[in-house]
């Protein structure tokens, strides 16, 4: 990490870049009203550190030696206003900021209908977001797989409901992006790019989706360490997008015998990574149980664990849904999720501040 | 499960009784004011249902194929007052009442004037109950292994010194029995006995510890399924006490690299063992994490999803703590997080009973 | 899975596959010299099976409710040639026959030059098959991601430097492909298509991969269970290419402190995979272990275990890879891993034959 | 470490112990032939080092910084004959010698006629040591508990025929202790005291086998790591006893759905332990996979991995045994087993005392 000085020039900043390319690296350039900063993607063992030191206009040059530091709370204490904690703007929702962001929507799109009708019953629950799956990461070719899969026809006109939808009911929407030929077509449509657990690890798709410039939404993989999950957003990081919002759902369950919940929530991770990066955290309940009766429990466990948001799917009639639908629960109950987080957001929030 | 008629006479009782023991299976006798349930312990398929069906004072006669039946709601739903949940009562202290109860001290008595200084701060901070451990279990035999490790004579004197505190501040108190040659001793000096999670499959001291009819605090194994964990908790209840607080402490992390929390706390368990069973559930943040400054978050999520208290560590000065310092909290951060989870319960208690 | 009577015509064999897609479902058509087999691809369930029972040309339908029943032995003992199992030949190798099958190679091609020296040392140390990553899927943005990222033109450089050291030493070749827009460019250059254990959920990429009719071989997830394994394995041969040869690469270590091994090599998996399907599993013992000093005990054990062969990094100096030169070993010791290999292979071969 | 000088005295060896005392730690006394090695069992951090090294009689101090520092092959190579391994002998049979071992019986005797007759096809196969289950560990107490619960009488009873059967068949004999209290009776009967893997953390049964000085086969916990597992054999070794055959039975299976082996076999543990300590290891492959089927291919993994012998379920007839049949195999597959895995080991032996 270079620090320039305050009153370093635009040739400054550009020189060493082209320093720092001619080592094989490439620099992420985040400029501030005051002072401007630089980080180094690649190996930084390859670099003299004395030698850019004494380039003109450097200030000060710091090694980061974690995986994740374009990420890291240590680069962003160098930026204007994420000191405590990047925003996010989508829309009129703020990610990140004084109120916990509530996204709710089917699983999986099934049809006009069915996802206007979902829609309304989220904004009447006062969420914010609006989701709804149209390429469907399944665990067997023999499931539905999503409208998505029935051609690039079917999927457009399923993203243009969900973008439809969004406006009528004034909700930003999301939807998940599986693989990279889908990226320019999603991009169009919806303001929040998923990727889900299943492509963490996927780093040409990461950067793919990083190059549009709009926010995603990063759940991890259920097999990944914290470090992992952090490592790889790094990889969005790296394309010059840093609009992240991190997304905690479930990994793995341990223990032989019969699994209770279908993932392991780890809610320890949401304050654990929010020392370590200053991107948002949200939480997926749905996923992260798999069970309609634990939604409530864990949606309030998860806003006191100090997430910012969480993500939940909602469907008028559960039992019908082709996908997950032992999982999402009614408008109705949405409300009353909402409702109760948002009490205990007001608890646990100052104390937080404080510290 | 046998169901006797409401005015089944004693005599019928023990016939009953006589015929389990007669297919080698043992019977759990659970008299109530109106009617007299009796749990079969042992293979059921054994057992001629038909032939007990027509036996002089049996009403009814059911299967129950789950491995932990005489902790389950289906077979509580027939004791008085345990329908909702049942409540274990230490002194005035009610687990799994309508209040969240705080178990709070060192993780390793020191010294009698180390003792005492806690418990002072563990009555101001408003906690309930009062922790030391004597016996340690340690991951490596050249780590301190407590004070009982010093000889029966030592053990005695910390235990006395656990027992005189409680008495001088009001509060029950509990620690660890680590092996059976252990429990007569330790059953004398304190209210509640403590299984460690490393000895959660041990099943000869489940059935040593049980017999002692003192509550038993059972902590669920890092590497244990919730089924394993319930199963083990049967083996208590087998020998007929029933008088179990559940605990949750925390699973073996996934993933590759830095593990930035001690264990993986499973707070989806909470509610997911709530279903299940009629025991309470209670949440031990200190070891889940391992970490002070994620105590405040973990301990409202706790709560948050259903758990009826918490154990916690504490310490006035956890720098100089001889085992697992960096994972306990001062009196003062104590009361904070006692404060904000009692007014997270409020929040959250009405909701559940609803349902 | 529909069986075609032994005179069936081409009309009717397409008559069912018309009426098998008027239900939303896929057929994939396996013709034989006796007989023609029809699979059904997608969720069987919303098929009338009486109605296609009665079909011209129909002499049998069956039900097969696992998610991998393409690859499954119950649908293979329909093939010709395979109910022991299927042989994949690329160039004069045959893997999955009666000699294991060695691939070996460098973690990741550098040079033209250190990678012809080391193709000269897999062939005179008896290998089959020379492996070179050029598009390298890594943990970190900031460590060297292969010649592939320096873009197209150097990939399809590297990549015409393996085809070459192909032909020039008499080896088939293989690299991996990592994302979707790779794969065209990829396959013009090599015999084989791997997917890494990173990319297994990633069944966009499946798809497009399968497409090109060229041999895969694929790896497990190290967080996956064998069934999800196979069932993505699935996702290839729902597009018609069912020259898959599967890869146990070792799971996420289990446990609390140091891991020894950098994965845990799940050798058991080898014959429970060979029990369920006819398609051939290797073992990579280098990413299995991480360590160049168990390659040869883990190597003998995963031919013992059953394995048609292993892949294994081979360097000259070791110590000089830029990626996993750790686990790499040289070629005197690959010849001696070899030598070892092929007499166990000799002794236990006949023993599972008789079974 | 404290190594004497080969002309310490009596006396300057007790001065040292005396010393190590006095800073409340701990002495493993080893005397060789030659020189006398003195480990230290507690907290080194406590020990002034250069002050022992002055004491007389000290040739040399060394710090060994691992928890299992007394079965660490670092300390090993100051003992006689063990710095290839040490060699456990049981009456004529040597566990890590030159010949790997085999341990096979019933998972639980059920009678004396079952035991006999099944202790004959354990000798008639070839195998060396007789196993019989007497307190059995079991996951559910409504199962089969092994005889030992019937009662002191019961479990001496089945003691004395697995003694009986041992001696008229030339088998030395081993079975389970599960608890303290059992500790004293079993030691009475058998040859080898088996420790399980549910009881591996169990500190307090460990000292108290380790005091009865006879070879105890430690199995790891199916959720412990590699360190864990030797940290815990570290308890064992620090009473004074070395004779010590740790067995690798098989960790908790990753990933979701269902499970095609019953626990994860970790063959890989086998060489990274053997670098580690100077202990045999072993491997239970019925335990391990759970599967008959999978049995044969398992062993003979096991010793190409560098097992020294192998711990099998056999049974004359698998489908009626009360306990783990479906894992049992039976006498002649088992002489095929023993076959098999003794020449891999004359195939693979001679490499590894090479390196």
């Amino acid at each position: 990490m270079i620090i320039m000085k305050t009153d370093a020039t635009k040739e400054q900043i550009e020189q060493v870049v082209k320093e720092i390319k001619r080592y094989g690296l490439r620099a992420d350039v985040s400029r501030g009203a005051y002072k401007t900063v630089i980080g180094l993607i690649g190996d930084e063992r390859k670099i003299p550190f004395d030698h850019f030191a004494v380039l003109p206009g450097v200030k000060e040059v710091m090694r980061i030696e974690i995986p994740y530091k374009l990420i890291s709370r240590e680069y962003g204490k160098f930026f204007e206003g994420v000191s405590e904690g990047m925003v996010i703007k989508v829309g009129n929702v703020r990610i990140g900021g004084d109120e916990p962001v509530f996204i709710a929507g089917p699983c999986a799109v099934e049809s006009k209908e069915q996802l206007f009708k979902i829609a309304e019953g989220v904004k009447t629950a006062g969420a914010h977001i609006l989701r709804g799956g149209i390429f469907k990461p399944r665990s067997s070719v023999h499931s539905f797989q999503g409208l998505g899969a029935g051609g690039w026809e079917a999927a457009e006109e399923a993203l243009s409901w969900l973008s439809e939808a969004g406006k009528k009911f004034e909700l930003p929407v999301i939807t998940e992006v599986r693989g990279e030929t889908q990226v320019d077509l999603v991009a169009e449509y919806v303001d929040i790019l998923q990727i889900g657990a299943r492509n963490m690890y996927d780093q040409d798709l990461l950067t793919r989706v990083s190059n549009k410039g709009k926010p995603i939404l990063f759940k991890r993989h259920f097999g990944a360490g914290i470090e992992e999950f952090l490592s790889f957003a790094e990889y969005i990081a790296a394309e010059g997008n840093k609009n992240i919002i991190l997304c905690e759902r479930g990994i793995i369950p341990i223990g032989k015998g019969k699994s209770y919940t279908r993932y392991t929530l780890d809610l320890g991770a949401v304050p654990a990574i929010q020392k370590e990066t200053y991107l948002p955290v949200m939480v997926d309940p749905s996923h992260g149980t798999g069970r309609r009766d634990l939604i409530f429990s864990m949606s309030c466990a998860a806003i006191a664990a100090g997430a910012s948001g969480l993500m939940i799917e909602m469907h008028y009639n559960p039992a019908e849904a082709l996908v997950d639908g032992p999982q999402a629960i009614t408008p109705e109950e949405l409300k009353e999720v909402i409702s109760a987080c948002q009490r205990i957001h007001q608890l646990v929030a100052p104390r937080r501040t404080e510290n």
